[in-house]
């Protein structure tokens, strides 16, 4: 199981805080963690990942491993910028969003294109903006609540 | 100058002649057409530039330049599938949205997180959604309108 | 009819007039050009395509269009660095290499991979360095030999 | 430290046991172990790897992560087709290549552009094809020889 955690690179610490809750309970369910490698959300997933013995991947946009964020155990180099988040979204089994910004509403709007689920944490009120599934586009209360449902997803589809 | 069109593939009437203006529009001004090159709103919108004798470009997410639409003039097959999205966006100053669904939505995004303007003719309403800058992304009333707005960002980028 | 020109980005004066031929007799054929868009072999090819009328495609690597080369009629920027040489190589029907380095190598291997023709005119001498099918990888004496060569390809997977 | 694998993906079985071998002594030297993620050479180094306890990454050209082989400990799907061998080649700090045919010089051409080391066991004999840089296309007698090589270059970067 690959569960994908997307979300804004510069955040409060109080996001933060939640994508460090939702990436140690990713690594508590024996899945993967995989990410685009830099910094925010996406490194406090990968350090509560790690606190828990998890596996982390980061698929970074620029040409170097070295820029991944350090709690990153495999880091993918892309060389590709943006167009790195449908491999994200292509990897993932189920994606979790905590906050985000455009780059964010990139990847789940690529993830509902491809049929994949997305459970949003304080992320982008989607509904409100147009026609969405909401059998794809799930709300979580909490990040224990956000993997409870991502890995439900997940094991549906597997 | 080069202006991308984005929008759904498979569309009602009224929103393929909505398209077809916009791209005969695009011509008028002496822009370069850009889009993914399939059907719906990218074909008709084609169709329109090359009414008024425009030059378009469809940039295809499979293997073959022969999945293009009849109406693209210049092909360019990526075999990227989604991922391709990104060189649409990458390549034109400034983009219009007319209708669309998820894919449309992730370009929209990506646009957004690199700076460029996107003008929408009745496709996702992103500010009720979340934090969007309104200078980005202009709501456009009629084809004629579109392109005027799309023309007048471009050239304050150029 | 789409022939991409592949070669290195800084080369000799003779090399580039072997260019310029080349990509003159591309447009006299009616052919679209199809290059990497920078400088050198792919410049001198564009110059000499729209020295006859012809219509000339710069996919670049970079995030801006306006890295592609002067004589560059309809640019795609695709930020992905070098693989975008992977859509130089899908978007040509067939490819003709004049001179070129490592990255004209790699345009190469990928055109040979999926099963199209490599005319070669002065560049890497491959069956000396392993097994090659002759039927794809073709040496030509001139620059009209190239094209002949090339356009008599493409018309046969036509 | 990431070692890439890369060489054909069927090959005979004496290839399958020197890529074997690779890749169990890639996972000794405490590396990681990235490639293409399907048979043949890839496989096979990957169930060497993992014999050892070592770390495999397989970034594989299709769109689902399952099209990995089963010794690919983390699956990277980007959906890309040949162009995912620009992102193996990014994210190696050195490459081992086992055999192979265009792929897999694809491959080579990539690295030595981008100025990465490639060790080659019976590869592509490319200095007699062309200009290559010595101290970047190296030559290996046996796997044994051919990860101490990589390891000394990886170590030569970091």
């Amino acid at each position: 199981m690959i569960i994908g955690v997307i979300g804004g690179a510069s955040v409060s610490r109080e996001i933060r805080e939640q994508a460090f809750e939702v990436g140690k309970r990713i690594a508590e369910k024996g899945a993967i963690l995989v990410c685009g490698g830099l910094g925010g959300v996406m490194e406090a997933a990968c350090q509560g990942a790690r606190s828990a013995g998890g596996v982390t991947v980061g698929i970074v946009p620029g040409t170097d491993t070295g820029t991944a964020n350090p709690h990153v155990a495999v880091p993918v180099a892309t060389g590709m910028g943006i167009a790195r988040n449908a491999i994200i979204v292509r990897t993932a089994d189920v994606l979790i969003a905590v906050d985000g910004s455009y780059g964010t509403l990139s990847e789940i709007a690529m993830a509902l294109n491809l049929g994949k689920t997305v459970v949003q944490l304080g992320s982008w009120r989607l509904p409100e903006a147009g026609e969405v599934d909401p059998k794809l586009y799930v709300t979580a209360e909490s990040p224990a609540d956000a993997v409870e449902k991502a890995a439900a997803m997940a094991q549906r589809r597997g």
